[in-house]
This record gives structure tokens, sequence and C-alpha cells, in this order.
């Protein structure tokens, strides 16, 4: 943030006003017997039926929204595993701008194949060989097309947070005060923006991330005090919540404003998938439901009303199969 | 209905009321890629996070809520596939009552396992061999529980018909007026009450039930002018839609107050299933898909502001996991 103006509140709900009649306004949900079982209210924020399938369309239409006549003709690049890809292709497209996406060529079938199918030009790159970032920055070059990063922007950030703005409304709107919200965290966009809202309406309101196990940036950098990237062992199960460090933009806001972060392992998290199918039935992707999966787990301590972010649902049927028939 | 008091829009109001804090005000929502795919708004009301994972909960507790201290003390019986199964059994727990559900021996699993849950006595019985009417009615004399149908009450209708007085009470809050309204029928209690309700307030509403193709009772009866009941030949994937004649209560409703009755296949019921997950994102079991799978396959012709009613997702989760990976 060195030198750049401070992000606040009034931007989310700028984002708020710029996204209003593209994005939904998602459902904040009770399920009398996820709240029976947790021992307390639990109000589910449901981006998983956001456009595109997750709240990536938020910041992703709040950021192209804003680019010039001549910014619009020469149009986005951005990178991503999947669901900030398809925020970016679906609100290029309602903006009549081009698109590139360049996406890892073992990403979810369903997420290429949805990116493609809003108009997006897809860029294959092989994990392991590539650099992702090598690649956008100089496609971006050569069409003088403006990257569009997946969190590490002011202006993603801001629109992310309208999921927190229309949580603690939601919530007043049922009589209901928010005393914890917990979302799944990978570079940090989604929750940075919602604490922007939650703590300036709702400043009591505690804010947890969670992670996947093994990917846990952002518990050591809050630990250290400052941005650690972290060296996977792996891959993790929850493919949208990979990024192995905290944002640069989103760090400085997720350190004032986050109370922690918790860890879900690849099981607990099948296990929240399969709640959500059966009891919530509600379709929801690996990294969607790490936040369910920390409450459903223990690894959260509910308290008072809580608030929890299904973030996507994107996942390829094969998988969600496997998943709902307990072999995985 | 001979000599019974006609049911009215009142009925529905009251019911309303009475399950007011116990039933969830399921949310309408709009889906802009299904709108887009339709050429028409399309607006879904989502029984499907109805408690018990269907709309039955409704006319359940309606019922059961009106019982005295002492026919609550005896409790209830009632025989179902699974979903009315369920909405008493929870009804009942709710309100501190024994119940007793006579269930098909190969009624889905999770239909099954969800009612012993909530406390609910299970009497299986074969669907071949044995009546469930005489099963129920004998255990109901021998207790002297109350017998609670599934769908041709008064009080099963009203409750059922909340589903009906929400949806144009939420429709008219994003500012849409309902042209049409669709929703599936068995032995036509959801229908029947939505249309009290409906009727009551947009006149100009049509309305239009879904069949599964083959138990098409209710077209035939609608041509008929009086009640047909029919044989039959095999099973559909709608396990909730088997119903072979209307209701005596329901039919008089029925054919004062739809436009008509149409059909879908299992082909076009499993397609509206992997549209919902793959799309909307939504759990939906085959027999509360069937109206929008009559969207989808063109059965239905859209016009104005379409409001679908996905009326339960109580699916076992291998015929799921077929389903979504095209088996069915």
């Amino acid at each position: 943030m060195s030198g750049a103006p401070a992000l606040s509140f009034a931007d989310v709900e700028a984002a708020a006003a710029r996204i209003a009649g593209q994005a939904v306004v998602t459902p904040l949900i009770e399920s009398p017997a996820l709240s029976e079982r947790l021992g307390v209210r639990c109000l589910l924020k449901l981006e998983t039926l956001q456009r595109v399938g997750a709240f990536k369309f938020r910041g992703a239409y709040n950021r192209l929204a804003q680019l010039s006549p001549d910014e619009r003709k020469r149009g986005v690049v951005a990178f991503s595993s999947g669901n900030h890809a398809q925020g970016v292709a679906l609100a290029a497209r309602l903006l009549g701008m081009p698109a590139l996406i360049v996406m890892p060529a073992d990403a979810p079938a369903i997420k290429v194949a949805a990116t493609g199918g809003y108009g997006a030009e897809i860029r294959p790159y092989d994990r392991l060989s590539e650099s992702r970032e090598a690649i956008a920055a100089q496609i971006a070059a050569e069409r003088g097309a403006v990257l569009v990063p997946a969190f590490d922007d002011p202006m993603i950030v801001a629109g992310q947070g309208t999921v927190g703005l229309e949580m603690v409304r939601q919530a007043e709107a049922i009589g209901a005060r928010l005393d914890l919200v917990a979302a799944p965290a990978s570079g940090g966009g989604l929750l940075a923006g919602i604490s922007l809202a939650v703590k300036a309406l709702s400043p009591a309101t505690e804010l947890w991330a969670v992670e996947p196990a093994g990917f846990e940036d952002l518990r050591q950098s809050l630990e250290a005090g400052e941005r650690v990237t972290i060296k996977p062992q792996g891959r993790s199960l929850c493919d949208a919540l990979e990024s192995p460090f905290p944002g640069e933009i989103t760090f400085p806001i997720l350190k004032r404003n986050l109370a922690g972060a918790a860890a879900v392992t690849d099981a607990e998290v099948a296990e929240a998938m399969r709640y959500a199918f059966a009891t919530l039935k509600l379709v929801v992707e690996p990294g969607g439901a790490a936040a369910l999966a920390a409450l459903l787990a223990g690894k959260l301590k509910p308290r008072g009303a809580v608030g929890v972010v299904l973030s996507g649902a994107n996942v390829d049927p094969d998988l969600y199969a496997r998943v709902i028939r307990g072999e995985l």
C-alpha cells in the first residue's frame, strides 16, 4: 500500500453502486438444521448463487467497469485457476471488451469450459514449468491490455467487500447482529473487502479466515506480522485457495481487521461438501466450503450469531460425485 | 368437498401466521443465466431450502399445530414415499408428539434415514403386495392417532399455499409481476394451495402443473373434467410424483385455477437436475426439478416473468452422482 491511498468503506459503497443490477444480491439464509447442530444462529451467505458461481464476479465487474473507453478497446488479461477467470470473462462480455485468461492446464474442466463459454480466449499453461505471471504480463504488453489481478487490486478488494456490506444489512433485516464472520481465504481479497464493510458497520464483529491445511500463509503472516510466502507440499482439494502468500494490498487490511486464521484438512472440506449436499441442499466447491468446514469440524468456536460465506460452487461433476459418495 | 366449507385465501393467510418462525421463508431468486436462456425473467422459489428439504413441512406443521392436546398425546400416522414423511416427522417432533410413518421399502434411503432422524417410527411396506392406506388406517385406529394425509386435507393444502403467498410478495418486492407460475404436481396439494394465494393476489397469473410422463392423471382429469385414476406402466425417476390420481379436495381447486398440465420425461428431468447442479448450483431431487425441466425442454411457453417452484431436494447421493455424471 506504500503511497497508495488507503482503501475504505466508501470504496465498498461505491463498488456496490457500480455492480447494482449486474451482480446478484445473493441470499443470506438460515438453516435451522445447521443452527441446531452448531448451537448458535448460523447465517449462510450464498455466493454460490452469484453470477459465474462465485463471488469473484463482484470484484471483476467493479474493476472492469472503471476502465476508460480506450482501455476497453484493448481489453483485459488475467491469470486464474478458475473463478476469477470466469468473473473477468463475464464482466468483459457484459461491458463489451475482449478478455484473455491464462489458466493452468489442470484447472477444473468446468471452470475452463465456463470461462470459454463467456467468450474469453484461454491460454493454458503448465503449473510446473511456466510462470503465469510472465505469460500474462507479456500478452498484456503485446496487446496494450490491462492486467486484472485476482486479489491484489484496490477495486477488486472493494468489489468483493460488497459481500460483507450485504451480509450486515441482510442480517439486520432479519433481526440478527453478526458476532462472528468466517470466509475462505487465498490471496485475501474477499476477506479484506468484507472486513472493510463489516468493521465499518459492525465494529464488534470478529472476522476469521479459513485456509486449507498446508496453505497457511495467512496464519503464518498474521503471526509474523508481515507477509510470509510458503512452499506448499503438494496440492489441496481446494483448488481455488492455493495462493502461497497474502496480497500486498490485502495483508495490511487483514492484519488490522482479522481475529485470526483457521485451517481445514481435505477430509474436513469433503465432509462439509457432503453436509451442504445432504442437509443444506447446496452445491459448494471445495474452496467454497472451507469456512463451513471449519465450523463443522470445531476449528472455529461459534458464538452469538455467525455469518459464513459459501464462496463458490464450480466443481467438476466427477469430483463432486466422488465426494458425495464418500470416496474422498 | 361435498359439504365441506370451501378453502379460501384466508386459510392460506392463517397458515402463514401459524407456520411463521417454524418454516423457512425460502428465497425467491433470479438466475441471470436461466433468464437469459429462457428469454424471460425467471424467478426460482427454493423450497429445496425449506426444512426437511421440501415444501411438505409447511402443510404438515399447519395441520399438526391444530391438533388438540388430547390428539397430540396419541400422535399422528402418515404414509408417504418420503417428503411428506419427513415433514410430518419434524413437525411432530417440534410440537412434541409421537409420529409413525408408513413408507415403501424401496423409498430413497436418504428420505427414510431423515424421517427416522426426526424421531419418527417407520413401518416399511411392500408397494406390490401391501396397501399403505390399510396399514396406516389400522395403526391409527389401534393408537387412536390422527391420520395425516399427504395432500387431501384442507389444512395441508392451506399450508402448502404459503409457497404461493410468499412468491407473489417476494416478486413484488423486486418489482416483478408473475405472468406464469409452474410447479410439480402429484396429488396436487402444492399447486392447489399455491393457486388459492396466487389467484387471490394476482388473478391474471397463469398456473401450470408439471407431471412425470406416464403419470399424467392430472392432465387427464382436467381434460375429462373429473378425477381420473391412471394405471401407471412402470416407475418414474420422480419418486415423489407418482400419485395415480389428483385429490378429492385438491382437484376442484385445480380445475378452477389451472391453465393446464405439462408432462416431462425422465431424461428431461435428469437434464434439469444437471442444469441445476452446473449452472444454478442447487441440489434438486427428480420430482423437485419437474417444473424447471418443463421450461428447459420447451414443454411450457414462458412469457413475461415466470415463477418456478423447485419443490424438493431429497435425493440419494448415488442417484445424484449418476445423474450429474450423465449416466441417467
